[in-house]
């Protein structure tokens, strides 16, 4: 039997990439290229109905960077592959040893910003590149949706709940701490409750119900067992059915001097139905339970929900939010953007593949702000100018040791929020937002337009051929 | 640090969970709730333009099953959370002692057939919903893309090329396997490639060009280290430009008695440019390199490609087949169907939400076939109905241990391309796929209206309230 999960461990990850990835670094190394290169990692467009992104997804992936090694199970099973024994003496004593800046987690990013550059041997930079993408993809695409869902439920509470749909294990645990970074008062993962110290919520599911022969006693089991934090659901067979009796058990709690503490609509039409239940749990005197929805849930319903006056105190987002549903990837790349020569100096390189320019050069995002220190415009600009702005990248990582402490979960999640609230309203919109705007410095412009003319001269008219 | 992948090893799994399986389980142990009880998992509905799914998954839902046990860690945890001493020392000595009864990884499914049913103490068949429906989600979402995309290719090599922008590490490691039991020939991930023993591919990327100063430089450099098999990335600059190169170095291998493997396309319009590379290809004598196509590809782009007879001998299918990315989910749920009385019977049970029936009982799925083996109509009944045709469901553990050896995943793939065969090509239709024949037996039908009558009667009109 394969042993899943097994093969998960963090001393797997240097595997954890794409066979070219190997392939290229092992011509790399027989052909004794081993200069410096530098590579950038960033997004190259904006989904539909996206205006920004939120970064998510460092902490791991510097984790990755101090922790990638090659083990003899790695190192045999490459040799059947048919790497040679150069090569694979080689990885042995691999280390990732580069230079590393990064914005931080919690930054409000835009298109075509470097978010994360790598400079190192270029066998090193280059074999990093899988997984680097993989973790800032997921992690950054899950943020950046959970985010519009906090702004779309204007203050009140949202819980993430799509575990059972999420992709994948790991993903069940990213989910987890990007959603609350993004905003998110917890999640429904024990796991990451426990690894992240993230709060967990949960109350009952319809199978509860249905194991009892009638569903106030149901109600009642549960009541017994968690009298304080009682959510009871009140949808399995009639949602204002239920409404009545969870009221009746309400108050057979009350006369006990317990509160309950809500009741939970999966299903139906929630904006309508939690009228109808609010007002039958004040007709009882019950002002003081909460109403709490699911169900096929994500920005766009939230906000009509709210739009229509629903009587919804707090909202459980699942699979469209832990999967970003409409859109599931992010156009996010990693791509070489200057590379050492023999004395020791750099030169800036890009890529001219049919739509799909890369901008060269080392490069710095210079991020100016208004008067009330709202964010007003991004400048990309080459390390070596000098430009308006707050520069969003950090130094994160020197000789492949961390720089310095990385900030708490909390801390994250507290710079998140900062900077969205920094973000001008306008670019939260959740369709049709304006383009925020990132300009291209005026030395990044002329550069792309040299090195345009010069592959065009020496690749494309044909006189590198010989 | 947060050691982020330390967190996903089989054994916290347990705790790979909502918390509201746990305040469940809880509320079933304080109030003796310890009768047996049947889950199914199934598939409420096809997604758009999906007409069937590739069951994938089982392998790792049993081995969780086998595994699952709560470690002092976890009960620390749980105490913190509230939970009482009576149920962590229940948890303590937590083992799955249940039956369940499975389709096999391979099996084409429809809407609503169970997939999995378990029949364990309640508690045990409640704990696992969360793990259970995460790994089926996943697994046969991408087999069942996938497959679509085989069908598509008609016969031409596909390979998996998705990992970076796969939701996660543990999403990278079951894409690859799902697709593989579907049909692909490969993956470019090299972990999985260890982990299954799965065939690996993948030669080169942008960065490897763009890091000599001449692309014809990079073309040498590689084809010196993998002579044999290297597959030459030409669209760098130009894709006709860097198809002459490609050929100019073909042919000083070829005066070396070595054949160049191939060529790789990866932006621009991949039906005109393939024909005009195979042109280049052939007016040098090179009928032997094949062209590799990849970016962007799916099963409609796939069939397009094809349908304008370009000239592509292999695909490499990446973000919209690893990610599901036209829908990146499946209505996919786990519900009681039966629950043990006091003198050991069962009754069915069934849930009304709006909108959100379940079938009440213990099952079995009947597949007839034509007289050519074909498959014709299926039928969901009770166990205890004699039915026409093929029962699906086979039993896999009693009393927590399995019952028969796992397939391998050799066999697997086999047996999805046998049952694949069997669908009736209409079945596999892109879009507008008829509906395959899914009946109730009339049992089954009879005692849906039954318990609907029932719980008109005693929830909804307010009978059980006392």
């Amino acid at each position: 039997m394969t042993d899943f999960l097994g093969f998960l461990k963090p001393q797997n990850m240097s595997l954890f990439t794409d066979f070219y990835e190997l392939t290229m670094c092992a011509a790399y190394f027989d052909n004794q290229h081993l200069e410096n290169a530098t590579f950038d990692l960033f997004i190259r467009r904006l989904p539909e109905n996206r205006s920004y992104f939120l970064f998510v997804g460092l902490e791991e992936a510097l984790q990755y960077l101090q922790n990638i090694r090659f083990t003899k199970e790695h190192l045999t099973y490459l040799k059947k592959q048919g790497f040679n024994d150069n090569f694979l003496d080689y990885l042995q004593n691999f280390r990732f040893t580069g230079e590393v800046w990064a914005v931080p987690e919690g930054t409000i990013t835009f298109p075509n910003e470097p978010l994360i550059r790598v400079t190192a041997p270029i066998i090193e930079a280059q074999l990093i590149e899988t997984f680097l993408l993989n973790t800032i993809n997921l992690q950054t695409m899950i943020a950046t949706k959970a985010s519009r869902v906090i702004h779309a439920a204007k203050g009140k509470t949202v819980i993430e709940f799509g575990l059972r749909r999420e992709p994948g294990i790991d993903a069940g645990m990213k989910v987890a701490r990007s959603s609350y970074i993004a905003g998110c008062q917890g999640t429904s993962n024990v796991l990451a409750g426990m690894a992240y110290n993230i709060p967990v919520f949960g109350t009952m599911a319809h199978s509860f119900i249905m194991s009892y022969s009638r569903e106030i006693d149901a109600f009642r089991a549960f009541a017994k067992t968690f009298p304080a934090k009682s959510t009871l659901l009140i949808d399995t067979y009639d949602d204002l059915a239920g409404a009545q009796k969870a009221a009746l058990v309400a108050k057979e709690l009350q006369a006990k001097n317990i509160k309950l503490g809500g009741v939970r609509l999966d299903s139906g039409d929630l904006a309508e139905t939690s009228k109808k239940v609010r007002k039958i749990l004040d007709d009882n005197g019950l002002d003081y339970v909460k109403i709490f929805a699911s169900g096929d849930l994500d920005e766009f319903k939230v906000n009509e929900l709210l739009a229509k006056e629903a009587k919804i105190d707090a909202f459980g987002v699942g699979t469209k939010m832990g999967t970003s549903a409409d859109r599931p990837y992010l156009d996010i790349i990693y791509k070489l953007c200057e590379s050492q020569n023999a004395n020791g100096t750099y030169s800036p390189i890009m890529k001219l593949s049919k739509d799909k320019i890369t901008l060269p050069g080392r490069k710095q995002v210079y991020r100016t702000k208004d008067n009330n220190g709202n964010f007003k415009k991004d400048t990309i600009a080459l390390t070596d100018e000098k430009i308006e702005g707050e520069p969003l990248l950090v130094k994160v990582m020197e000789k492949g040791k961390l720089v310095s402490n990385l900030p708490t979960l909390e801390q994250i999640r507290t710079t998140a929020k900062e900077n969205l609230d920094k973000l001008p309203k306008q670019y939260k919109a959740l369709t049709q937002a304006p383009t925020y705007p990132v300009e291209l410095s005026q030395k990044l412009k002329e550069l792309i337009e040299k090195l345009t003319q010069q592959i065009i001269t020496n690749e494309i008219n044909g006189e590198n051929t010989d």
